[in-house]
């Protein structure tokens, strides 16, 4: 084999940061010590039933397992406190932990890593720390749904303008906007929780890629750790990333709700709408102009969809084409997942508090949801049921009077019976319970309508699935 | 307000394919019938069912009801026998079975869009199709899983070069490899009964946005349709698409699955490695080469991801940041969904074709097994487990032992006892029987480890989940 | 070679639309003719061109060249009228034309393939094709521009809401806003043209990957087809798809800029903000509610940037990892550009002609202008300017102002004198020709500033640039 | 309006890292200062440039601007020093220096941001950081080249296999597979280039979105910031992030090339292959497996491909459907474009490194070229040149060769005259100069062709343009 390799190799080639040569830049890109840190907790409790197992399982003496215990107890506090030295020179989160424990127990240490390997070792702390966070998800989502439950109650007969196309269509209630969001983060919330019993199985055991030979007990390890069984096939354990790409998935969903929330704030939020008012805490002011209120807590919100989406191609571009078992490529998952996970976790956060705390004008949606001709549909509605036309006809009758009223420069209600009458003789007087929001509101009773008996069924409903 | 309205647009304008103008760019901008045609059987079974429950609630007389049943299921006809002529400016499949309903039965036909709108419409059959969808995709998987647990069975004895980082770790039977993606393709399938149980619900009878007036009975039309209930909250369900999204999502994470498989089909094919061969009927071959065997289809499955990544990402965009509750936007959905649907189909139907039909080179993988040393990992095992090592010390041990062999030029299992003994003096002949392959693979025996007698366990217990 | 293969596989096992088995999915994935057809034109071209210069080196007969040119010109007429029959057992494009090429002149048409291979045929096609879409694009941008620059020139002294988080903050004139866009769109022409200038470079006579042993004249070929030059690396001329990518990412950044100015046209159209309505032509509206104005056009073009970010996200990632030379993988290259290329084609189109055709409600922006003490900050600049206070202790005294007028409910020029004095001395009657919203406008003369002067400038200035 | 704020909003409703409620979740979501601290050095430039141009245009007096500068010098050496104290409250680096400035020099401090704003300022740091970060991209791409070319020269005669499907399909040379490698880096420079050219224009000045009334020189500031011009539009300057975007679209290019090299070292050092070994710099070994190297560096490469391709969707997303002229969305720009320079930098001087020290194993690669009948074509050209036939029937007749070859087990090279003969008559003793793996590189001497003379001829004309 012909060596091309040139020792000689001039620090000034590398230029910039990489002035020390190879090694720096290797370190540089192999080193996950700088991220990895953070499942130290994991990690420390993944050896801890390990070495609790293999005690068990009579391939590791009482005594050995204690001062592993011992000294695994000792790091975990050395790491809280901040005492703690990590080395990049060590890599990553295990070998640190590894080689302190070494210098703490000495030889003993040598021995937790029986029938285990870094790959399931990672594999067990990564599934551990994406469980917990899937579940702290959870609760955030709760606490949104809640918070949007406390809103829809308050305004269950608050009159708001429907949008299609942010054009007015119907009038609705803002307490039944309001549990359309709970519907969405309540599938959010369902989401999580599929993912978490789908991935709820540890992968410690299967070692490098092939199991051990060691009479382990997988069910005692994954039990101590809080899951619900071992995983089934030692190549798969190593391999899966399936738990990470699903949460970021959801979290992409749930992202892209958020979004759309943040969007209707952003836009409510102008003078033109002025239908909410963010409070003093989500907002930012101008020192010159004091009316001027950014909504940018929203903004932020909306942004952070692009970055979570973001770490969701990221990782599975990533994934694209690996082949089976552990390959370096997979180093990059953590990295996805935890910026994923925080920007997350602070919109659910952000989104709740602006929810909990935003002031609603009342008066400035009722006015616009009045405008606009929008019980035209109620009045063709009352034309098929009450005078029996086809719905297309009615349709058209009702164009006519729209057309009428606009040219008269009035509402639907304010239209005379006889102008009416001229229209379609078969109108009667009983049409104006009709025309006005409220009651086209009320009568839209149908199962999941906006009527607000049914929109404080619902939310009856959804108390008792918190 | 100042109408800066130019009627004289001329032609020339537009240029290219715009030639005519707005009213081309329009149409061409707008219209969906191009695609959502494909929705036709799931758009009638929607309206039959509305017609039906229209009339069970007394919305709608037996006359109209019957005239209207026949209308559609003769357009129904139509369409399945390529007679029917779809038109553009009738823009979407609504409107074109539409407006041949009124062709046929006359007014009748304006009396169906009682108590429904475009919105809701749409929602529902785009519903039923993705739900339908789910199902085939569900199948698919199962026959993609039952022709590796043939693949698997088979080979349960077979042993291979366990790779990580593309380079040899352990040996691990092809059976074990083969049930790594069982595991996998189980997971999709798992995510796919989620998404069906959690989208099983029919937005029929939200109407516009709001819900109706009309005393309708939605849970009738969730049961003619076959959902299990009813949606929730009107706004929702005229802006929800999460059931697309969840199936894009899904459906990325399935095709990461076969990407990898497909890269490890593309380098097992090649002469250095000549492991497996694919059927004729999958590959391509050279007029001029008879011995060049293009893995086509291996690639192209392997391609289809990024296709399907990249409609998640579009719908994604397209969702992000929408006020509530239909934009025109949403419009953009279907065409995404059916691509990415038809790609996972292919894909998953051509690598079930490709794995039934493999031809295993199992002495070409039994060897590259054997070299490389490695069984390396199952002498230190030995020495921890037999001679009381601690582990990082037998590594230490195994690492010189692994010098000397390649100084010689000779296997582990091929160095003399004395030799061996030289290194550490705790070893015995007992060591030879974990030194080859097949002693290194029956060894595994650890719950999910590769040792014939697991994967034949995971078979099993696979058989019974098909 | 141990081979599984299963011959007798049933029917059944494919199900659905696969009901032939592997030859048929085998077909479905593996065939490009359904849309590499598009690809004709510069298929011919690219054949001619290489008889031509075979005929020129001695490498073919100019009788078998003047077979091939007739019959490569009849195949051209025959798919132009619809009269070709195109057969998918064929694949692609080039194997279509090359048989009937052998119907029509018999054995002369295997000259044709001399010196050249699919693999640089399809690329030569693709730039070719690739190459016009780009020339489009430009075409298309130069009359956006030009309908921008139409706008500009009529608002140039109209005053709207300048707006950062979509409140309002100073004001701005409607022609330099439209000059922004100007701005955007000029840069995407710029990279256009950019992508342009470097993938100039014909691939044609890369061969397979190696280049040939005959003796071609590749500059000939290169110039017949009306590019720059010649390829310079044979591998890379047939693994390359750069300018595919290229394209991809120009269109999604500019469908950026097609999606902010489609979003600012959906808020600007609701009845709450009236500032712009779309015409006839790029709206829909409803059959009862004849006021409404659904800005559909604005809508889907807004939707467009998802699908196209989905088209260079999935080529990014089929290219991601592949080994040089060619990979089959490639196919997926084309429906994406060609979808990515029609979608964006026609939002520029789209665009164009809804701001062509857009009425401009120059009263209802600047009503909308002048309140929110949007000339706040140029009250700061003038205590700067004329009473040399600090910038920030200027901002501090013109927060007091505005709190004043807030209460007293007018606005900043409606404060007296004395009021104004009572908060700073030093402002006198002067200070009033700053405080209207024209005065603001017009004081904002630094090079790229607001002033109708600095528009108007720089309409002069791109007019020369078109 | 209702005001639905609750003040009383007990701690326990956050949970988890937002105990102490809104305050701490608006500071988390709004502050940039953890990573726009990395633009000091940019905005202390700008306020330089910009205290300097006050200066000369008379807006401050001299004493002011010197206070300024000296203030803003000595914060740089602070913060250099690593002496500086961050705050998170004062939300970002702009209002942290400008707070330390008020510090150091007092109420002059508050004179130096007028006539500017934090949009034009963060527009210019920000644009001054990429400009700078695309000059480092050019030159680190230059290296790359560099470390492609001396191997390229190195390796210009020897053979290896061409691979298509990464199956062998025509013998190359290593030094012409280099080139490719050069040509596709050299794309990437060139659109670095591109890049720089088009962002090479100053926003300072644009203040808020509007301009300024100050008579202040935007050509100057512009000149001193080493811009080529100020830019046209205020708005636009404000709003424009298409430097950001198309920096990450660039880098995305470049890593997909990245990626594919990496995909190559990693399959090609693999036992089967053999073909090339990475030094110990970038690969990780095995303690106890010393002939196993693990290809590290070349994994992390191809997997940041899916990071900066995650960048772009992310920044692309985020961009989407803002109306103008900034919007707090933006905020998420920069660490965008500072993970994937990071990360782009770091795989481009891992890929230099690697390939200067890359071991070639000559030998391995000549072998796999010469097997597999990779000289097939070869024989058909032959035929075609020499005897005559048309392309497809010496394909024919080469297929029969190769067919025969195969059967008895040997090369093509390896038949015998007679064996040939009797495949075709026409064939003579001359054809066995073609069928070696030298001579049939040596041939293919077209433009860009394999041929070493050609590959030194292309070596020459990129060492020119270094």
């Amino acid at each position: 084999m012909a060596d091309d390799t040139k020792n000689e190799t001039s620090n000034q080639m590398w230029g910039g940061r990489f002035a020390s040569g190879p090694d720096a830049i290797m370190e540089e890109i192999n080193a996950s010590i700088d991220y990895d840190r953070k499942l130290f907790r994991q990690d420390i409790r993944g050896s801890l039933a390990h070495a609790a197992m293999l005690e068990t399982t009579g391939i590791l003496s009482s005594e050995d397992c204690d001062k592993i215990t011992h000294g695994l107890t000792q790091i975990g506090e050395e790491i809280e406190k901040g005492e703690f030295s990590f080395s990049r020179r060590l890599e990553d989160i295990h070998m640190n932990i590894e080689a302190r424990l070494s210098d703490l127990i000495g030889p003993a240490a040598g021995r937790l890593h029986t029938a285990r390997s870094r790959n399931d070792q990672v594999a067990v702390d990564f599934r551990l720390w994406t469980k917990e966070e899937l579940q702290r998800t959870e609760k955030a989502l709760t606490s949104l749904i809640e918070a949007f439950l406390d809103k829809a109650e308050r305004h269950a007969d608050d009159v708001m303008p429907g949008f299609t196309h942010l054009q007015t269509a119907q009038p609705v209630t803002f307490g039944h906007h309001c549990m359309a969001y709970v519907e969405m983060f309540g599938r959010d919330r369902s989401r999580v929780r599929d993912c978490i019993e789908r991935m709820d199985e540890s992968p410690l055991g299967a070692a490098a890629l092939a199991g051990t030979g060691f009479a382990i007990d997988r069910k005692k390890t994954a039990e101590a750790l809080g899951f619900r069984e071992p995983t089934r096939n030692s190549i798969d354990s190593v391999s899966d990333r399936d738990f990470a790409l699903e949460f970021l998935s959801i979290a992409s969903i749930c992202a892209t709700h958020l979004s759309r929330l943040a969007e209707e704030i952003v836009i409510w939020s102008t003078p033109q709408f002025n239908f909410v008012r963010l409070s003093d805490s989500f907002s930012t002011g101008s020192s010159i102009m004091p009316q001027k209120k950014n909504p940018d807590a929203a903004e932020l919100v909306r942004a952070k969809t692009g970055r979570i989406n973001g770490a969701l191609i990221a990782l599975l571009t990533v994934m694209k084409g690996l082949p089976l078992a552990y390959s370096k490529d997979m180093q990059e998952d953590k990295e996805q997942v935890f910026d994923a996970a925080a920007s997350l976790e602070l919109s659910i956060a952000a989104m709740t508090g602006m929810i909990r705390d935003l002031a609603v004008n009342t008066t400035a949606m009722k006015a616009a949801a009045g405008s606009g001709f929008s019980t035209a549909t109620d009045l063709a509605d009352w034309l098929v049921r009450e005078a029996g036309l086809p719905f297309r006809e009615a349709h058209h009758v009702t164009g006519r009077a729209v057309a009428l009223a606009e040219e008269k420069g009035v509402d639907l209600g304010s239209l005379s019976l006889d102008d009416l009458k001229a229209i379609n003789e078969a109108i009667t007087e009983a049409v104006y319970d009709v025309l006005t929001v409220d009651a086209s509101v009320a009568s839209r009773k149908s199962y999941g309508g906006t009527a607000p008996e049914r929109v404080r069924e619902q939310i009856g409903i959804w108390r008792k699935r918190l």
